[in-house]
């Protein structure tokens, strides 16, 4: 992570101060890290299985899960359960994982990844450490973890697809998803867009017209914040305008993004006055 | 539904007026019933179907879908779509439809269905009631239904798997299924529950005790309400308990409801008085 180029996604002198186009783009989570933050970030998904009746035909249940440190689920099911019965007859299966969708949103906009592989019951060696993790994201499950009838499976991914909304998809690798790294800042993403949003409307009207070129900027909201930047609705009387922009430095809390915040407003006045 | 004894299921005379047990059991929604109603009442859910890479694993989406008059998700897919690809090489799939789950509930307690059949492209003399099954069941797609790269998939169910929560699971007949109605009370129930728990806590404590042969009842709340009755979950020193009551008629609109409800009151308070 240590490659970025210092400082903002500014024109350069030789482009022009407000009308040219950011020399780099600005840099966003890849699809294997947005992968590892979604399936992170949620503790329940559709797993499915091969049936045995109707024969071969893709069987969906809902599973509750955990992730071991490469990322692959960990599930705890019963052994009287269908989808336990499917896998021990055929391994093969994939987990769907999606974020919740906003009352009234479109529900194709959202994010979603699909983890396909082999769904094998857990080595005894691994039992304590997939039970840590597994009650980690599921704590109610206490009270039940020791039943004799419930098992550990992992669900070894071997294929990986992302759809992170209109347009943005592609098969990620599962050797980038099981090195990535879950956003640091996706517990905190959904109170800094509310405090953006709600205390700092001017100041995302400053970053669009400053960082983004885009000084017709009338009104501008944050969608979306992670560990390398943000992103805004921009609107104008042409219309409306995603934006992304870098942090200055990656923030892992939610206190470097306000200090990051505050010394782009500063930067973003100082060039205007 | 005109086979049901007439009148609430209070104990008779030959079993004695507090501690007898009742008669008939309370009538409740058939699985059949319960299938028709979740699927009715969510308009997403998790598509299986069967992927080329990697060959013959199953493979999880998001679906969004409406219904036919058999109670047949009929989805609106783009032909580029993992899923379309899919099911137009092998058209055994499934559709896993789940009741949202509150904020902090136990995700397995939750009711949740799988569909299982052929996916397979809606014929064109179908296409109209396609459309608009589809349309009635998610507005916003208005917006591209008539773009060339969509289409319109029916999933014929031959195979349903009912899981209600701990305990309440089972295959239900595709031909019940057909047949069944969806609740009239689906989208009042909410509403009714609400208000019962908020202004008729002590009417229910009085269920309990009347109709329910639980004289020992010190608090009662609703959880759940149908066309047939409802069910409450009650309180004593000795713990807790749930409690299906019978409504004197079917009631299929929330007034209907209310009129039962003030009935019963009367009828508990003439027997206590």
């Amino acid at each position: 992570m240590s490659e970025r180029p210092p400082g903002h996604q500014v024109p350069t002198g030789s482009e022009g101060a407000s009308t040219g186009t950011p020399a780099v783009p600005p840099r966003e989570p890849s699809h294997a890290e947005r992968c590892r933050t979604l399936v992170s970030s949620a503790r329940r998904g559709a797993l499915a299985t091969i049936a045995t009746e109707p024969a071969g035909y893709p069987y969906g249940s809902v599973a509750s899960y955990g992730l071991d440190d490469q990322g692959n689920p960990l599930l705890f099911v019963s052994l009287m359960a269908e989808h336990t019965q499917n896998a021990l007859r055929d391994p093969r299966a994939s987990l769907l994982v999606a974020d919740p969708v906003p009352e009234g949103a479109d529900p194709l906009a959202s994010g979603r990844v699909t983890l396909l592989g082999d769904l094998v019951p857990v080595a005894d060696d691994d039992r304590p450490v997939a039970r840590d993790r597994y009650l980690a994201a599921n704590p109610a499950a206490s009270y039940y973890i020791d039943f004799g009838d419930f098992t550990f499976y992992r669900l070894t991914v071997q294929s990986i697809r992302y759809v992170g909304g209109y347009g943005r998809m592609s098969w990620v690798d599962p050797a980038e998803y099981a090195a990535a790294e879950s956003d640091p800042l996706v517990d905190a993403a959904a109170g800094i867009i509310e405090h953006m949003n709600a205390d700092h409307a001017e100041a995302q009207v400053l970053f669009c017209r400053h960082f983004a070129q885009r000084p017709d900027t009338t009104a501008a909201s944050m969608s979306a914040v992670d560990r390398y930047g943000f992103e805004m609705i921009a609107i104008s009387d042409a219309g409306r305008a995603a934006v992304r922009l870098d942090f200055p430095d990656d923030c892992t809390t939610g206190d470097e993004v306000r200090r990051a915040m505050v010394a782009m407003v500063a930067e973003a006045r100082a060039a205007s006055a």
